[in-house]
């Protein structure tokens, strides 16, 4: 199958081989190709507005929000006091709007590589891009690595927002243990990094190695999961690394009627794994 | 999009329009029309060996453990010593293989209405039919809203695994509250159900009215889910109505050596929902 056909966006990927996820598609919206990769915008017919890069669906109108919220606030509700917070990657906003949320955070940086993305995003898909508004973001453009290997104790909430570990792609480096241990040494005392960390239906081995190496660097390392339509397989983790205590309970609360997917009882639940995952990505415990 | 075209099985339906989720396919199995359904068996590149009722993907090699665990083990163990039950559809056998498991059942009954869907099981996905093989199972071959009419204060758990509610189709009169009572009337005392209850992402409407209308029947009415790749949005629900106890805590545990996704934390995290369906589901409570 081609990934646009007879109205149907097709997302294809060497992460999850044989299997597809499609869209229906009333209108391209956009179609570029930045130094980074391909950008596309449509319209589809349930999802409402749809960004894509290099083929791969990153955000719907429709169900942004389980991945925006449970991203920025199992992170920053995991933290007693978050004051200066990065994120990377994340230049659709979303991530942005959901910090924004927290009264006690102070600075927040983004460090997204690519103007094309910002640029999409606040054109077809507001609602994210509208995180941008927040007086206290500051847009760093350029490559994320770079720019944490220049930052030392400096952060308390580091969220890295990437696409998937193509080989070849932007993210690849992003998954590999040098990058942690910058991320590490950005981090003040107490401080904790939450990662884009795929889908443990068809990423164990990712996630499995993900673990293993930060493990070494952070004094808790916990995989959570939200589900989200227009991923593959319906949902996506992420990896939490604190240098504190743990983040399976929440440290604080904040004004669940703003939100639409997490609560306090869904910050602990997102822990839970089922019992496959659990022996691949926690083999060397008795229990987790 | 057809929903065999190029090597590729999709599945479109009128309950999730404007999605469709595919799986590369190498052989068809079987292909066969009963006079219920259309039954399809296919050998996909990924996911095993497939079965699909009506064009809808009923179960895969390789995530059927998760709707078959959950399933069977959130009704089981929500009860705390069930003897008889009864399965109404399940002809997979995939349902019949969890509940074997729970040593205390002294009788289970499945009252199946399609024959193809029993005799393709057993030829191509022979893991689940394997259920059949247990000595306390008994077959009865008919429609289960008629058989379930005739029996009164019987079962201790009963489990409707039944095909979606779509026009005209088998499982239509599943979902509609006549239903609803001749399940409370054929459970004894302190007897529970749970039924295949649809998507959180997709179907809140369909979730909404069962609730509404079983929480007039039953003492307890509660919303669960699993996550299962090859089900549309990646994850399934059930809807526990107990006239005994809430199901949210399990009164039991099983050897969940056995098992690959339930166990007894995921047991109570899978009550947990998002706050966009808190709050369309159980909108007349302050909180669930």
């Amino acid at each position: 199958m081609d990934s646009m056909k007879k109205g149907w966006f097709s997302e294809f990927g060497q992460l999850w081989p044989g299997q597809t996820f499609s869209l229906e598609c009333e209108e391209v919206l956009f179609q570029g190709k930045s130094p980074y990769q391909e950008v596309l915008a449509f319209r589809s017919k349930t999802y409402g507005n749809v960004l894509v890069l290099d083929g791969v669906i990153q955000a719907t109108d429709r169900d942004e929000f389980a991945y925006q919220e449970m991203f920025a606030h199992l992170a920053l509700c995991s933290h007693p006091d978050p004051k200066k917070v990065l994120v990377i990657g994340g230049g659709d906003g979303g991530i942005l709007r959901e910090i924004a949320k927290h009264q006690c955070v102070e600075e927040i940086t983004i460090c997204e590589i690519d103007q094309m993305v910002i640029d999409t995003a606040k054109k077809f898909l507001p609602e994210m891009a509208k995180g941008f508004d927040d007086p206290r973001v500051t847009l760093f453009m350029g490559d994320g690595c770079a720019y944490l290997e220049q930052k030392k104790n400096e952060y308390d909430v580091i969220i890295v927002d990437s696409s998937d570990p193509v080989d070849g792609g932007p993210a690849e480096t992003l998954y590999a243990a040098p990058f942690y241990r910058h991320l590490k040494e950005a981090l003040r005392p107490g401080g904790l990094v939450c990662t884009q960390a795929e889908c443990q239906w068809i990423h164990l081995n990712i996630i499995a190695e993900l673990i293993r190496f930060s493990r070494n660097l952070f004094s808790h390392v916990e995989y959570a999961y939200t589900t989200i339509p227009s991923y593959p397989c319906g949902q996506i983790g992420f990896l939490l690394a604190s240098t504190g205590d743990s983040c399976k309970t929440p440290k604080r609360t904040i004004d669940e009627s703003l939100n639409k997917y997490y609560n306090e009882e869904i910050h602990n639940a997102s822990f839970v794994l089922p019992s496959f995952v659990r022996r691949a990505i926690y083999k060397d415990e008795n229990s987790q």
